[in-house]
């Protein structure tokens, strides 16, 4: 027989005999995990040590073991019994084979992930909090919240229109020096308007144009400050540019979301609330959808997905915050 | 003019006077939110602060003013500046049609959400962590290394299966003192045994039987126990029955799971893989959908969602457990 097996066979023997323990103890039939004679049980136990695949049958086990030992009465007892149950789960952890072997950590992700960078905070990463959102949820309230209480910059769409035609404002400023109102309906503009457009948008769609303007501006400013982003699928575009980044979706029940905006906007009827909320929840998947490729709102492409209903506004900035370790 | 209007007035033309102090510092267009005359502008901040559903658009003048401010220079003039703005946004928030004045928080989840009820965590409620998650996420090693790590019990299918075949048993060998396995193929038993078991099951299908001896379970363990559960609609079946829990999801990009899965289970090929993936995933939400009638992994169902791959086991963890500030 080999060392390892002996090994394994010699741990098998402990699991059992830590039963047969914990089981005497209890007196019930209820505290029995391994109910077949000794040299059987072992021989099953190394077979589950030495497989991957059944990882999640010896992992319930030993859990249904220590759940029981936890209800023995008797203190020094059950210290004693612990001890050795938290003893014989290291080394099945450890085991080249065991449960915990196999992460699903994303190397890649992990690194952009803020989460994961606290020690860096403080040299060359900025905190940047991209928080997704489903309309009526109050996420922009938390996002804004969240933002004051870091004191730290908060965009959203408006701001990043009205930054993005200030910086065109200012290009024009430079380039022509007659200057011209930017933004003219399309077809109160001149020719040389309109190629100056197209000169300006590199022949793109202006939807793309500005949406690869605010990508730039973005990944510029990550390098610059910390803040919080609102949507602009600025967790997609840092991750393309790997800088690292928070990501966080925030949504809340449909119901929970009509009577919100109900509240908010009086002038829509309930059945108005229901169409708007569900015609913005497609536009943004669209709008996602289209620049990144991914699915909006879907949990895997986030770091993290709260429900605003759960917390509410101050609840949930709390509760971000405390995740950032950056609670008051 | 009414006093209401005239407070609003005297805020509003701080705000317009904060945004011309800040371009003055600056000295940049870019620091200009408010471009046309003061007393226009001040009545487009009246109308702004008297209208909910137009608050964000103050929000984004507010944020707009604090970011340039942020960008002054001379730190006594920027605390100043920054001073100011504090005290006109602490005085916009308390409007009553203001941005912040509508909160998402739905009172009776927040009072069954642990989160929130710190305070009560070591009166009457224990701690309960429900876990639903996608399968090859590493979401059930989450919850048992969690369970572990806060010392408490950890449940899953199989320990479900166990406790509750137990029960049985000692059910029977008290009301049947002749005593016969439980859990026979069904063509094996007799008509005796079978008019025993409709009546044990209550006439139901055994799938719903057993659904619902684990629904028993789950709310009698609550009331004694701090525990982690893996899946079982726990946190349906706890909601429905208004016992605080936090309800958390664990997911990861489907790529990720399909290599976690394929390292565990050498045996399968990627594309047997793939398919098993995507037939689990189906009977889940299946499973969760005909129980609960809510969407499995859907994030307005859950407190949280969390993606493993951006954390890792350990990494997720810690995560949790800082959330419920238990960290190490």
């Amino acid at each position: 027989m080999g060392k390892k097996k002996e090994m394994l066979r010699e741990l098998a023997g402990r699991i059992y005999d830590l039963d047969v323990e914990v089981y005497e103890r209890l007196g019930s039939s209820l505290g029995r995990v391994f109910n077949q004679e000794r040299e059987q049980c072992i021989k099953e136990l190394v077979k589950l040590m030495d497989s991957k695949s059944k990882s999640h049958i010896l992992r319930s086990q030993l859990a249904l073991i220590s759940n029981m030992a936890r209800t023995i009465g008797d203190t020094d007892t059950r210290d004693i019994i612990m001890k050795k149950y938290e003893g014989i789960l290291q080394e099945v952890t450890i085991l080249p084979k065991s449960f915990a072997s196999e992460d699903i950590l994303d190397e890649k992700m992990a690194q952009l992930n803020e989460w994961n960078l606290e020690e860096r905070f403080s040299q060359d990463n900025h905190l940047v909090i991209c928080i997704g959102r489903a309309y009526g949820c109050g996420g922009s309230e938390i996002g804004f919240v969240l933002a004051d209480s870091l004191k730290i910059n908060y965009y959203d769409v408006e701001i990043f229109n009205e930054v993005l035609k200030r910086m065109e404002l200012e290009q024009d400023d430079v380039e022509d020096r007659a200057g011209f109102p930017a933004f003219q309906p399309a077809q109160k503009l001149t020719l040389k308007q309109r190629l100056k457009d197209i000169n300006r948008y590199h022949g793109l769609p202006k939807r793309d144009a500005v949406f690869f303007n605010q990508c730039d501006l973005i990944c510029d400013m990550a390098k610059r400050e910390d803040f919080v982003v609102m949507g602009r699928c600025a967790d997609a575009i840092l991750t393309i540019n790997n800088i690292p980044h928070i990501s966080i979706y925030i949504t809340a029940p449909f119901e929970q979301r009509v009577r919100r905006v109900m509240k908010i906007n009086k002038k829509m009827s309930e059945k108005q609330v229901r169409e708007h909320i569900r015609r913005l929840d497609r536009k943004h998947a669209k709008y996602y959808g289209y620049y990144t490729g991914r699915g909006w709102g879907h949990a895997e492409n986030y770091d993290l997905c709260i429900n605003s209903a759960s917390y509410g506004i101050e609840g949930s900035v709390e509760l971000i915050r405390r995740m950032i370790r950056r609670s008051g």
